[in-house]
């Protein structure tokens, strides 16, 4: 529940038993078929605020392929299915790493961005086809102390039986939760925040003003408007989506 | 690092107190945009295991988007972007609960099958367009004592810096790890659980035979050929994948 994001790391670097309990830990999270390889760097020179360790966290079907290989199996199912099952494997894996790191006194920080890159992950840590980064995992011992971050009211986020019409009132409540939460921790403002306007339209916000809403808002409003990068670090990393059509299109 | 799953549970329901930690506990998961709302039934007459709570953990952008419409922003992110990131959200949160739940010595499961019941879940949930059952989630108090599972040799999924070629006697290994580890427990007898064969192939194994590498070949090797159905449920709930051009293909 004490759970937060840590951006700020001590130079001392976790021993190789606590990395192997880490990751141990995350294995024996629940699994449809163990569709996860990590890629541990120590180069904290080339990581996200400096954290002496990152995994990167991939869904990997290589190796069950070869596995499938030594049973005499094909494999047939289509890349979605794939990918949505092995995106879950090595999220649920993650978050196992994230408690188990946290357990030990230690801090991490999520890095969203690995689809984003996977091209270039791919090249340099040779990652084989059929293998796709989802997320990084920055751990180290915190060099900074922050509060656990707001998080939208329970009844915005758990629903019994079925999903009910939401009011205006609990959307702008929840929004209120979040936003006066966020500025209370003057989160924006320590962090330099702001994402900057793409399209055309005035800034109007200041870090007074600025929360939660408008810089998630911001995101979903700006970012990635057509599918062509990720579908395209997909197929780099030997995947098809939907069943091979991308890549028909794309070898005309 | 003791976590397994249940399939047997007591009769008797957790109180309300632990639904609402687990799912409170669920929520302090780190999150891009907590895109992600719980579904919560208590009819364990239709749950699998006859388990007394289950949880859907679905992957919600209705929400995000009126609370984009009060701060004036369009959605432009493609849909591919969205379930990318909003799964690992649901993905997060899913397995926080599920430590959560054992931690307050619950027992709990994943059932895998909600993508692909999705159309289903939607009527009978009410889910609004764009939310999507990622994974259902059964806890109730254990009612079996199970072993911990087998997992892949350490050196099978953390590698250092770069992926290397993996050799033969490595991926042999690693599957007799797996198959002697859950024979070992004799966990395909005690759950009857061979896959049939839907393939012009004769059936060989025996329950003294068959293991984990056989059981999950068959998974990969026999199911969900294209991905019609999963694109369909996709498009069922508001998603289009890649940018629309499923749906421009099936309205024709």
């Amino acid at each position: 529940m004490n759970r937060k994001s840590i951006r700020k790391y001590k130079e001392e670097c976790p021993s190789d038993e606590i990395i192997t309990t880490i990751v141990r830990a995350g294995q024996q999270a629940p699994s449809t078929s163990q569709s996860y390889s990590v890629i541990l760097t120590r180069d904290r020179k080339h990581h996200p605020f400096r954290a002496p360790l990152m995994f990167t966290i991939c869904t990997d079907f290589h190796k069950m392929e070869r596995i499938m290989a030594k049973r005499n199996w094909t494999p047939v199912t289509n890349d979605l299915s794939c990918l949505m099952s092995g995106i879950g494997d090595a999220c649920y894996m993650a978050e196992n790493m994230v408690i188990a790191a946290e357990a030990l006194g230690l801090g991490s920080c999520y890095l969203g961005d690995s689809p984003y890159i996977a091209k270039q992950l791919k090249k340099r840590m040779s990652l084989p086809d059929r293998v796709f980064p989802v997320v990084g995992l920055v751990v180290g011992y915190p060099d900074e102390e922050v509060p656990t971050r707001p998080r939208y009211p329970l009844d915005f986020v758990l629903f019994e039986e079925t999903y009910p019409e939401l009011t205006d009132e609990q959307v702008e409540r929840a929004m209120k939760t979040m936003d006066e939460g966020f500025m209370g921790q003057d989160y924006y403002r320590r962090h330099s925040a702001i994402i900057p306007l793409k399209v055309d339209r005035e800034e109007t916000y200041t870090f007074d003003t600025y929360g939660w809403t408008e810089h998630t808002s911001r995101k979903w409003g700006q970012r990635w408007p057509t599918s062509e990068l990720i579908l395209g670090n997909l197929f780099e990393c030997g995947f098809r989506i939907p069943d091979g059509s991308w890549e028909d299109k794309n070898s005309k």
